[in-house]
C-alpha cells in the first residue's frame, strides 16, 4: 500500500498490532505490519531482554514500543514510589473485599515477593521514560503514550532519535491538545476499545478528529476500537484514517501471553461482555466481564475502585492467582478471570497465528475494496 | 447502485433516512435514498394527512413507515390507556421536580389540553398497528419497528402487502430473534445513535450481526447509528452493510421539525454531549445533554427515570415548553433543550437541505472508495 504513514515507517501494510507479547511484535513486522510492544511492565533493566528478542526475529523490520504515562495520577509529585510502599496506603476494606472474592473462589494468592516490593509503582512515570530511554539502544521506529498527553522529554527523546512519536486520544478534545503538544501521529481510539478508553465510537471519533485536526501539519491518523478485521480496517480507511491500530485481535493469537482459558472465553463472550469499568486499574477501561468486575461494580459491599495506580496493585496480583487457579480446573477461578479487551471480542471465533492474521487482515481489506467496487460498477 | 436491496426497494442509493418531518422523508426519496416516516406520535386519523402530503410531493418514488411498537411497556396488558389515565398515576415526586425544574427556568407549561388528554398513551401498541394500517392505504414500501420484535401482527401486515418488514436491533442476540420471526431487513444499530439504542458500536455491531446471520435467508442487513457521511456509509458498506439507516443528520436539516434553537446546539456540539440516559422516554436513548438530562441523571434530589411510557408524559410537554421558551429567547430555557440525537452530532457544522444532504453523501461515498483504490493502485 502506498501512503505518506507507509513511507514515513517503512511498512507496507498499515495496521499497527499493540501487544505485550514480543513473539506477536516480531511476528506482525515480519508479515509487512508494524508490531508495537506494550512496555509498561517493564523497567530500563527488563526492555533489553524483549528487544534483544524481537531484533533477532523481526528480520530487520520495523517495530515500535508503547509506554503509559498518565497525566493524572493519585501519586502524582512523589518520586521513586515503590510497590511495597503503596500497598501500606491501600485501605483494608478495599484488600478486605479482594481477599474475600479470592477465598469464595478457594484462590490462594502468594504473597507479593521481595522483588515486586522494591518494583516501581504501576504506570511510574519516571520509570516509563527511563524505560523509553533504553529502548533507543534498539533500532524502534516509532514511540507512543497509550493516555493522555505524552510528557515533553517523550517529544523531546522521539525528536532526538528521529522517531516520530504516536499517542491516543478518545475525545476531538484530546486530539487537539496532541496535536498542540507536538505529537507526530494521532490514535483515534473509540469507546469499543480494550483497555483504557473514551465514550465516543471509532466509527464517529475517527472522522471527528480528522476535521478537527484540519491540515495541521498533515497529523495521520489511525482508527483504534474494535477493528478485527481487513474489513473494519478498509472500513477505517474510507473515512480517511491512515492505519488502523489494533489490540484485542492479538489476543487470541497463538503467541499471546494470554491463558488458555482467557482465549476460551474470548472466543464464547459477545461484544456486550466487554464492560468499561474501572475496577481493574482505577481508570475506565474495557475489559472482559466476569465475577471479579461484577463483583467490584455491583455488589452492594464493594467499596468502590481505587485512583490509579492503587487499583492495579489489588487486581494485578489477584487475578494471575486466579488464572493460574482457573488453569487448573477450578470453576470459580474461572469466572473470575478477565484481561483488558475491547467489544471485538464477539468476533473472536478461534485461535490463530499472529503471521496469519497479518496474512486475514489483508485478505479481507481487499475484498471489502472489491466489494465497494463491485457495488458502483456499471 | 446496483443491489439485491436496492432492486428489492426500487431505488437507487440505499440511504435510509428516518425522520418525523414528512418534508425530510419526501426530499430523501425524491434524491434518490429512501425516506421512512417516523410515525409513532400519529394515529390513524392523523397518518393520512402526513401521507397524502407525501403522496404529493414525492415524485412516485418509495418511502416507508416506522412505527414503535416496544416489547415491553409498563402498562402492558391494558388496553385502551389514554394519556390523561395515565397522567394520574405519575409519582407526585416526578411531577414536581420537572415543574422544579420548569420554573427555575422560568418557563409554563400550559395545561394538557382535552385533545391530548383523550389521546392514546405514548407507544400504544394497539394504536401502532391501527396506524399502520391505515398506512396501507398509501403506496407505503417499508414497514419498520424501533425497538424489539414486531408483533406478529405486523409481519403479517408486511407480508399481505408484500411490503418487507425491517427491525432495529442493538445485540447480536437481537437480531437472531428478529430472524426468526421472519423480519426481511434488520437495521444493525450501534450504540452511537441517537434515541434507543444499546451499548455496541456500529463498527463492531454490524460484523458482528452479518457473521451471526450467516446465509439465513439472505437477510439485508443495514447499519445505523453514527452516519453523517457517504465516507461512512462507504465505512459501513464495506463490512458488508447493504446500506446505511439514518436519523440525526436530518435533524440539521433545513426542512427538519427541530427548532433553530436545538439547532445551533446541534452545531455547538461535540459527540461527548450525546448522552444515553433513560429520563426522556424511560428506557435508555441517546439525546443531547442539557441541564434537563443533568438534573434527572445527577441531581441528587431526582427521583430517577420512570418507566416507558410514564416518563414521555412528564418529559415531552415538559421539553415543548422549555424549545418555546428558548425560541422567545429566555436563555435558562434554552439551557433545557434537548431532543435525541446520536454521537455524529459531533459532525455536524451547518444546516443544510435534506436534497443536499443526499448528494453530499452520494459524493462523500464516491470520494471514500476513490481513496481505498488510490490506496492500493499500483
Amino acid at each position: 500500500m502506498k501512503s505518506r504513514l507507509c513511507e514515513m515507517l517503512g511498512i507496507e501494510f498499515p495496521l499497527f498490532a499493540f501487544s505485550h507479547c514480543r513473539d506477536v511484535v516480531a511476528a506482525v513486522s515480519r508479515a509487512g505490519g508494524f508490531g508495537v510492544l506494550g512496555a509498561t511492565i517493564h523497567t530500563p533493566e527488563t526492555i533489553h531482554e524483549e528487544l534483544d528478542w524481537i531484533d533477532r526475529h523481526c528480520d530487520g523490520k520495523p517495530y515500535g514500543i508503547d509506554v503509559l504515562v498518565p497525566e493524572n495520577l493519585a501519586t502524582r509529585g512523589e518520586r521513586g514510589v515503590t510497590t511495597r510502599a503503596l500497598e501500606g496506603r491501600i485501605p483494608d476494606a478495599h484488600r478486605a473485599f479482594a481477599a474475600g472474592l479470592l477465598a469464595d473462589a478457594g484462590v490462594t494468592r502468594r504473597a507479593a515477593s521481595e522483588r515486586t516490593g522494591d518494583m516501581p509503582q504501576p504506570f511510574d512515570p519516571d520509570n516509563a521514560l527511563r524505560t523509553l530511554e533504553a529502548a533507543f539502544e534498539h533500532p524502534i521506529k516509532l514511540i507512543a503514550n497509550a493516555l493522555g498527553v505524552p510528557p515533553q522529554e517523550m517529544i523531546d527523546m522521539g525528536r532526538a532519535h528521529g522517531v516520530p512519536v504516536a499517542a491516543l486520544a478518545g475525545a476531538k478534545e484530546h486530539a487537539l491538545r496532541l496535536a498542540a503538544s507536538g505529537v507526530d501521529i494521532i490514535v483515534a481510539q473509540g469507546t469499543e476499545a480494550g483497555g483504557h478508553c473514551g465514550e465516543v465510537s471509532t466509527l464517529v471519533l475517527v472522522p471527528e478528529i480528522i476535521k478537527a485536526l484540519g491540515s495541521d501539519r498533515n497529523i495521520p491518523v489511525l482508527a483504534a476500537g474494535g477493528i478485527m478485521t481487513g474489513e473494519q480496517m478498509a472500513a477505517a480507511m474510507a473515512m480517511g484514517a491512515a492505519g488502523a491500530w489494533t489490540g484485542s485481535v492479538w489476543l487470541a493469537t497463538t503467541e499471546s501471553e494470554t491463558s488458555p482459558v482467557f482465549r476460551e472465553k474470548m472466543i464464547a463472550a459477545t461484544s456486550r461482555d466487554a464492560v468499561r469499568v474501572r475496577s481493574r486499574t482505577g481508570k475506565p477501561a474495557r475489559q472482559l466481564r466476569s465475577t471479579w468486575t461484577d463483583a467490584w461494580e455491583r455488589h452492594p459491599d464493594s467499596p468502590g475502585a481505587l485512583p490509579m495506580p492503587f487499583m492495579s496493585l489489588i487486581s494485578e496480583g489477584a487475578l494471575r492467582a486466579a488464572d493460574a487457579a482457573a488453569q487448573g480446573g477450578n470453576a470459580k477461578a474461572r469466572d473470575l478471570v478477565t484481561y483488558f479487551v475491547g467489544q471485538g471480542v464477539g468476533l473472536v471465533d478461534d485461535v490463530r497465528g499472529a503471521g496469519q492474521v497479518v496474512q486475514d487482515f489483508k485478505t479481507g481489506y481487499i475484498e471489502a475494496v472489491e466489494r465497494l467496487n463491485d457495488l458502483i460498477a456499471e
